[in-house]
């Protein structure tokens, strides 16, 4: 008996992929380039399943219904490409690779071209949900050659996330697409991760909470709109004892590791000029966290006022709570609005609705929230902004003075908020008719004749102004050889 | 009688370079792609000169005494390949080509390393100073092939600049450094100038003031530690009146225009891993101006409650000009942190006194702050961070209150002060000697297995934790082939 399919890569991901296929009677054939690990894995979890080993890519192939799929869940970058050099030659003319990994989409969009010459239909497709969702139902993602969709889509619809009887899985768009909207949801997750870091700060230093109080807060907000996969969690580690009995949240050092989809996605912001400040300053912030050295000297020089919170603790902590929920509806409205500029500057036709839905369930980002999101999609597939749609407009206004209040308190203690006032900055400057960009404008022309627009002249129409005296008439347009 | 250097391109800038170095007793040949451009130059502001025009290349380089040094003054990106390989086959061994355009880092890298294959030496210079400094003395920063160095070294330190007898131009480094230090001036400007706007928003939304007040604010503030050429110029742009008596400020469009440097410093910030919060965010606010369509459509959905300052004015100024100079320091102690890590990750093995020499005078960012920048360079050259030299602890410890007031007075009324707060909130992450990030790496180790530190055990020693007593004992690092 030949398997449905075959992956290569048995990490954690790819261990739990396995198992969770075969629960759904789908048979899978495995390779590990590090051959043991295929007979460990065998002899571990995969006892007593219909999992095949193999200890050769040949081996593997073989062991292939056709047309055989094949995924892989190998290290993103090189490894990639040497797998698929390895892999390709071994492969006929309408198999299917499919990359689960956390790959560039630039890096799929080109593979899945080059693969097509060789009729090769290549699918990147994006997989979260971590070692849980992997093994129980993650959200997936795929994008790629689209005539790849009908041939893989059972096996992978039936292996995801459900939510109301629907799959976390659908198909995303051509190319590099589904590990583009991949690489929006974990620079989302890095957002929804600093800004709860920055509420258990507010809430530890600035409140003075205990570990056992912030479980409790933590638990309550995951009944409301806050109901998310990262609360949850963050709820469940706040209790979680050391073997001292102390919570083993605070013996954690606090240097974040970053590399990857989180900063490709502020990156590509800057490219597409989509402001994305939440999650940039979300990628900053674990870049900083890693520069522990330089903070404890820094401690030393620069040392805080002793100031402590003066108030009604209970406010204050709803406070926190709104400032958590309506930086978190801006961090989505500018991912959102990011995949939006995407969608048209590279051709990929995305259906936001569908990427809610996906992300409903199965993946680390995982929430109530995302249900309201589809929703606005589904009332308006082309909105502009989620910040413009009826439900998020009264969620951010009923929201708007708490988040103020836990912003200021965090300025007034000298306890940094970085992802929820850049979330407020970029509210107030988003629904700003007048910015002073019209003085950055006059600098601009100033110094380097580049020239402005005029609010009582038609758009499209460019002024150079002689500020000085002494300058000349020639714009800097005029610059060319 | 051959010119001492020959230039293509006489846009703006072009044209005012040549101007300087003929003022400066140098011959230069000139040419430009449209030949026209050339005779008007000539018959205009070149007229009674010892300026030298020529109608194609192969006659600017005739016009040339050897070693011949060519400067091209054209478009960032394909036009200097284009004018290079039109170029390189009409020079000889040791001839020189300084780019002295806005070009990428990386292309002068590798424009570098190809040129000296056949034995011409490149150079890519930053110029800075705009219309203005080009003709009177900029700041320039080359960077490149060492060789040329010795030969160019006159002609560009002559026309450079001048501070206290010293030029405004030394050699930065090999390769690309001279366009990755001009590339950080750039974002840095950036940086400065949103600084000012959002102080002007501040002051003429916050505080209602007028631009004659405003006008007299800034003459002031460019009187004492402030005092630069950003800061005058604002004053001249306040006081500068339409055809009409009004302001002409307000009359220009609040939407700024941003590509190439600003951004280029972002995506290398992200890239190196060193947070520059204040420029990605002046980045972006460039950004969210440009979307001016969607601004006043949200500004009906979303209207800002109509609030007034109530307090002492003259106080919320200087508050104002504190929170200005804080978040100012902030900016540049980010910028040459990543100036740090460029020079150690790219071996350009820069002098940061020299930067902060050659951007004194010239350039746009000019200013008398920067001898600040000098001198702790010069008392301490591997000062890992300025915020750690005595002058900026004491600067950072008297603005510290005023700044919080004026971030906190932007978050009241609702004015967006991105840069302002960003940099707040990394000042205080900066000397934070505890950040959240111990739970974020309890998340990362609950869904991922990543593993974490403890502060209990020595560095770089990693632990999982089974958090749900269901996960598997697996760690993502063995996530591999």
């Amino acid at each position: 008996m030949k398997a449905n399919i075959g992956l290569i890569g048995l990490g954690v991901m790819g261990q739990n992929l396995v198992l969770n296929m075969n629960d759904h009677g789908f048979t899978v054939a495995v390779f590990n380039r590090t051959t043991s690990t295929v007979d460990e894995f065998l002899a571990g979890p995969g006892k007593n399943t219909q999992i095949i080993g193999t200890h050769s890519l040949e081996a593997l192939i073989d062991n292939l219904e056709s047309p055989r799929i094949v995924m892989l869940m190998v290290k993103a970058g090189e490894v990639v490409d040497q797998t698929i050099d390895k892999l390709a030659p071994l492969l006929s003319a309408g198999d299917i690779i499919v990359d689960g990994g956390n790959s560039l989409f630039t890096d799929t969009q080109r593979r899945t071209i080059a693969l097509k010459e060789h009729n090769i239909l290549y699918i990147g497709a994006g997989v979260s949900g971590g070692e849980e969702g992997a093994r129980h139902g993650p959200s997936i993602m795929p994008g790629g050659n689209k005539d790849a969709w009908p041939i893989i889509k059972n096996i992978f619809q039936s292996i995801s996330a459900q939510v109301d009887g629907e799959p976390c899985c659908e198909w995303v768009g051509d190319n590099g697409a589904g590990h583009y909207v991949k690489m929006v949801h974990n620079g989302i997750e890095y957002g929804d991760m600093q800004l709860i870091c920055e509420a258990y700060q507010l809430l530890s230093d600035g409140l003075g909470l205990s570990a056992y109080d912030m479980q409790a807060i933590f638990a309550e907000w995951n009944r409301g709109p806050l109901s998310s996969y990262l609360i949850e969690i963050t709820a469940a580690i706040l209790a979680y004892k050391d073997n001292d009995g102390q919570p083993l949240l605070k013996k954690i050092l606090d240097t974040a590791g970053q590399k990857g989809t989180g900063k490709w996605t502020g990156i590509n912001a800057l490219e597409l000029g989509i402001p994305l400040t939440l999650i940039g300053e979300s990628v900053f912030a674990r870049c900083l966290s890693a520069q522990k050295e330089e903070r404890v000297k820094a401690a030393l020089v620069l040392p805080k006022r002793p100031l402590k919170f003066i108030g009604d603790k209970k406010t204050m902590i709803n406070a926190i709570r709104d400032a958590l929920y309506a930086a978190k509806i801006i961090s989505y409205a500018q991912g959102f609005r990011l995949m939006r500029e995407a969608s048209k500057e590279y051709g990929m036709a995305l259906n936001y609705g569908d990427i809610a839905l996906m992300w409903r369930g199965g993946c680390i980002i995982r929430s109530r929230f995302l249900n309201d999101i589809k929703q606005a999609y589904e009332a308006n597939p082309d909105l502009e902004n989620l910040l413009l749609a009826d439900f998020f407009v009264d969620a951010m206004k009923q929201a708007d003075e708490g988040w103020r209040r836990a912003v200021i308190l965090g300025i007034e203690l000298s306890i940094p908020t970085p992802a929820l006032s850049s979330a407020l900055a970029y509210y107030d400057g988003y629904r700003s008719e007048k910015l002073p960009a019209n003085l950055l404008q006059a600098q601009r022309d100033y110094f380097g004749a580049h020239t402005y627009e005029r609010v009582d002249q038609p758009r499209g129409q460019f002024f150079h102004t002689d500020w000085t005296g002494q300058g000349g008439k020639i714009a800097s347009t005029t610059y060319n050889v």
